[in-house]
C-alpha cells in the first residue's frame, strides 16, 4: 500500500444463465450468497471482511464488467481521481449506492480494454460465521471448494506499458514478477498488498478487455485436491491440474464456469514486501513460468472471455 | 503500512553457548547461517530477500538485545525519528554499519523495557536457493523445521497502552487483535502489513523487557508436524504443540532454544487487512485465546527470559 | 489374516445419554447412523463396507460391552470356536440376528475382563455415497471429523500374556509393538491386517474390562487439525493432542464423549507385513513411546472406562 | 492373504544407463542404494523391511525383467510351486542366491508375456534409520521424493482372463476393481494384502509383458506436489499429474525414468478387506477410471516399455 490502494475488492462478472452460475459459484467454488439486487447476485468468501466481493450479472455473452480497488480513505479517492485525470484518463464518478452497500467509485477504461474502478468505502459485515469476538477457527456450514476469498485477476492485453504505467506509476501498485522476451515485457504481475499479485496481464494481440480468470483464495493443497475431485464429480469444464505456477509458485486448477468464465483455486505461492527483487522469467521458459509441471502452456490458455 | 514501516526485519537474540545455538538455529530450526561478524553470528529462513533476520549473540543471560523493523524509504526513517522524539522518547541514532551490511537505525526503549529500532536500509540478496530470475519452487538443500522466515515476536510487559501508543499512533501499526479484561486491553497484536502480527504484548508485571518467543513461519501444518517431530527426535526442550491459538488461528508449537528462549514454529492463520474489525477475546477465554484446543494457558506460558 | 481373521469389525459401546452420544458420534465424528434397533443405535464411517461398526447402548455406566472381529467365512469360525474352547475359554454362541443383520456370533470373556466375540456374516451395504460402481471419490454429505472408519481399540488390563496367547497363538494375530519393562511385555500391540494394530492391550492393575479407547481413522493430519478444531468449538473434553504417537507413530487426538468413553482419531503410521521385526520400546521410554511429542504421560492417561 | 502370498516383494528392471538410472532412482525418487552386485544396483524405500525390493539392471531394451512376490512360509512355496505346475505353467526354480540375500524362486512366464516369480526368503534388515527399538518417526537423512516403499506394478496384455486365473485361482489374490466394456474385463487389479492393488492389468494388444508402471508410495499430498516440484526442477520426463485416479482413488503422478520406464509416485485412495464388493467401472468411463480430475487418457497413456 505505497498510495493507499488496498487490494482488489471485487469482480463484476457476467453470466449467461443465472441459476446455473448461482448453483456453480455457491454450491462448487463454496461462496456464499449475500444478497440480490435487480439481474445481479452478490458474492464472498467465508474470511472477507466486506459485505461482498464477486457479482454476477445475467448477459448475453460472458466475461468481465469491471474490477474494483479498495481504497484506504474518502480523501484518498480524491487524490486518486486527481492522479488518473492527470494521467490522461476519462475517469466516471459513479454515486454511492450505484452498487449497493458500496460509496462512491472511481471508474476508468484501461488501454487494454478492462474496466477498473476505485472505491473507499463498502459495508463491513465481518467473517462469516465467526464473525469477531471470540471466534472460532472456521465456520462449518461451509460447502463445495469453500473457497476462502476472491483473490485476483488475470488479463489478457496488447498494451502492457499502459496499463504498467496506470498500476504502478498512479496508483502505487509494484512490480511483482515479470516475463521478459527479451526487452518486451510479456507478463506483469502487481501487487499493492503482501499478495504476490493483486492483478496481473499477459500480453496477446487486441485490447479488448480479454478476461483470462478471477482467482480464489484456498487454504491448503488438501483443498486444491479436493476442488479438483468436486470438478469431476460436477462435471465442470476442467482446464488445467491440480499444479503449480512457476510465476508466484501457488498451487492451483484453473477451470470454467458454466458460462465459460475461467475460475482459478489456488493456495500458497511466494508473498511480496516492497523491497523484494523482481521475479523475472525468461519468455523462453514461459510454459514452465505458467505451468511448473507440464513445462508447457496448454492449448486452452489463450481462450478467454472479454 | 501506513506509515512506511514494512514489517519485523531482525531480532537479536542472546545465547549462552554460541555452538550450542548455532545447531539449534540451522540444523534444526533449519534457517541459514549467513555469516558471523564478532561474537555474533547472523541467519535467515529460505524466502527472506534481506541478508539476515536472526542475530545470536553469545552472552552470560538469555533474553532478547532488541527487534528492529524495517521503513520503506531513508526520508521515512527522519521523518519516523522526529515522531518518536516528539513523543516524548530517547531515540538513540545508530550509525549505517554498527550492524553488519545495515544501514542506519533508529533505536528506543519502550515502556515495557523493550528495546526497538527502525532501520532503511540492508543488503537484499534475495530468495536462498531459487533466487529472483526463473525461480525453481523451493531449495532442495534445506534441513531440519525448514523455517521459511522469521516472522514476529511476543512480549510480555506491564504498559501496553504505552507500547499501544508508540506503535499505533507513532509508527502506523494497526491493532488487529485484543484480549479485554472488562476495559483493560490485556494482550495485544498490531501488524503494518497483511500478517496478523508483527509484534504482540501481553499484560504481566513488571516493564522488564521480558521476551515470550520468537516466531518463525512453515509453510504447512505438515511441517508442523515435522517441526514437532524434530523436538522430539533431538530431545528439545517442547512447551506446547502442535496446537492451533485461538488469537489470529496460526498452528503452532512453541519450544526451547538450548538456552531457554522460547521459539515459536507456525503456519496458517488469519490475514489482515486495514478495514478489517478489530478481533476481541474476551480475558476469561484467555486459555482458548492462547491455546485454542486445550483452552487452559499452560503453567509454563509465563515462563519469559529478559 | 493367519488364520482367517479378518479385521476389528465392531465395538459396542455403552453411553450414559444417547441423544448426547448419537450428536457427538454422528454430528462430531462424522459417522452415519445406519439404524436403531432397541435401545441401540447403529454407525458406521463412510469408507466401511459393512452396515455397521459401531453399537452404542444406552446404560447406567459408561465403557464398553464388546468388541467384534470378523472372520473370512462360516467354516472357519467353527475352527476358531474349537479352537478356543480347545484352549479353555468358555465360548457363548449367539445365534443369527441376535445382532441385527449379523451372523451367528462366538463370544468369550478374556482374562482381562474384555468380551470379545467372533463372526462371519454381517450385512455388507458398501461405501456410503459412492458405492461401487464408477465411485465418485468421496461423498459430500460428511459431517464433523468425517471419521472414515472404526479402527481399532485399545484396553487396559493386567494379564497381559493372557490375552497374548488367544490373540497369538489361538486366533492367528501377530504381534507388531511392545513395550518391555525388563522382561515384562508392559504394553502389546496386535494386528491380523496391514494396521499396524487391531487391538491393543496396556499393562494395569485389575483385569476389570478397563477400556481405554475405540479409534477412528482420518485420511489426513489436515483432518486431525480439524478434529482438533471442532473439539474445541463444541467444548468437548480434550485429552491430548494433536500429537504423534511413538508406539505406531499414529498422528493422533484423544477425546472423551460425553460419557466419559475416550475416543481417538489419528490418521497415518507405520504399516505391518508378517516379516516386520517386532516394534520395542523401553517402558522406561513410555512416556515417548505413547506421547512422542510431550515424551511423558498424562494423568488422565490411566483414566478408563469400565 | 489368503494362501500366504503376502505382497508384491520385488521388481527388476532394465535401464540403458545405470548411472543416469541411480541417479534418478536414488538422488530424485529417494529409493535407498542397498548394495551392487555384478551388473545390478539394489534399492528400498525407508519403511520396507527387506533388504531390497527394487532391483537395476544395465540392458540395451529399457523394460521389466521380473516382479517378485514374497510368500508366508517355505512350505508355502513348495504348494504353490505345484498349484502352478497343475495350473499347466512351467515352473522354474531359482536357486537360493541366485538373487543376493534371497531364498529360491520360483519362476514363470505369465500368458501376457510378463514374468513372475514367488520367493518365501529374504534378508530382513529393518526399517532404514530407524529400526525397531524405540524408533524415531522417520529418517532425516531422506532426499528427494522421499518414497516410502515399492509398492505394486501395473501391465499391459491381452490375455486378462489368464492372468485372472493365475491370480486369483492359483495364488488366491482377489480382484479388488475391474473396468468392463460390457461382458469383457479391460482393467484387472489384484490384492493379496490391505493395499487396493498389488498388481494390476489393463487390456491392450499383444502378449509381450508390456510394462505400464512401477509404483512407489509416498506419504502425503504434499508429498506428491513436492515430487512433482522435483520432476520439474530437474527436468524429469513427466507423463501427468499431480492428479487422481478413479480407480483406486490414488492421488499420483506418473513421469519416465531416464530410459524411458514409467514410474509413479502416489499416496492415498482407497483400501481392501476380502468382504468389499467389488469396484467396477463402465469402460466408457475408463478416461475419469484412470484420470479422474481430466477424465480423459492422454495419448501417452498406451506407451510402454516391454
Amino acid at each position: 500500500m505505497k498510495k493507499g490502494v488496498m487490494r482488489a475488492g471485487h469482480v463484476q462478472i457476467r453470466v449467461l444463465d443465472m441459476d446455473e452460475a448461482v448453483s456453480h459459484y455457491k454450491q462448487r467454488m463454496g461462496l456464499l450468497e449475500t444478497h440480490r439486487e435487480g439481474d445481479r447476485v452478490f458474492f464472498k468468501g467465508w474470511t472477507e471482511c466486506e459485505k461482498y466481493s464477486v457479482i454476477l450479472r445475467e448477459a448475453d455473452s460472458a466475461g468481465m464488467d469491471f474490477m474494483g480497488f479498495k481504497v484506504d480513505s474518502d480523501a484518498r479517492l480524491d487524490e486518486l481521481h486527481a492522479d488518473l485525470i492527470e494521467h490522461g484518463l476519462e475517469v466516471d464518478e459513479l454515486p454511492a449506492g450505484d452498487l449497493p452497500d458500496c460509496g462512491r467509485r472511481m471508474s476508468f477504461l484501461a488501454p487494454t480494454g478492462h474496466r477498473f474502478e476505485l472505491y473507499a468505502e463498502k459495508e463491513v459485515t465481518g467473517r462469516h460465521g465467526v464473525g469477531h469476538h471470540n471466534p472460532e477457527a472456521w465456520p462449518e456450514d461451509l460447502v463445495g471448494m469453500k473457497a476462502t476469498r476472491f483473490d485476483h485477476c488475470l488479463f489478457h492485453g496488447e498494451d502492457l506499458d499502459g496499463v504498467y504505467d496506470i498500476f504502478v506509476n498512479v496508483l502505487g501498485f509494484w512490480l511483482t514478477e515479470q516475463a521478459m522476451a527479451g526487452e518486451e515485457r510479456v507478463a506483469q504481475f502487481f501487487t499493492c498488498s503482501m499478495k504476490e499479485h493483486e492483478i496481473a496481464f499477459i500480453k496477446a494481440e487486441g485490447n479488448t478487455g480479454a478476461f483470462h480468470h478471477a482467482s480464489f483464495h484456498l487454504e491448503t493443497w488438501q483443498d486444491v485436491l479436493h476442488a479438483a475431485d468436486i470438478i469431476s464429480m460436477h462435471d465442470i469444464s476442467l482446464d488445467i491440474g491440480p499444479t503449480r505456477h512457476g510465476l508466484t509458485h501457488g498451487a492451483t486448477i484453473y477451470f470454467f464456469d458454466p458460462s465459460g468464465n475461467r475460475n482459478e483455486t489456488f493456495c500458497g505461492g511466494d508473498y511480496f514486501f516492497p523491497d523484494h527483487p523482481v521475479v523475472t522469467w525468461d519468455a523462453d521458459k514461459l510454459g514452465k513460468a505458467v505451468f511448473y509441471h507440464s513445462r508447457e502452456l496448454n492449448e486452452r490458455f489463450l481462450t478467454v472471455t472479454t
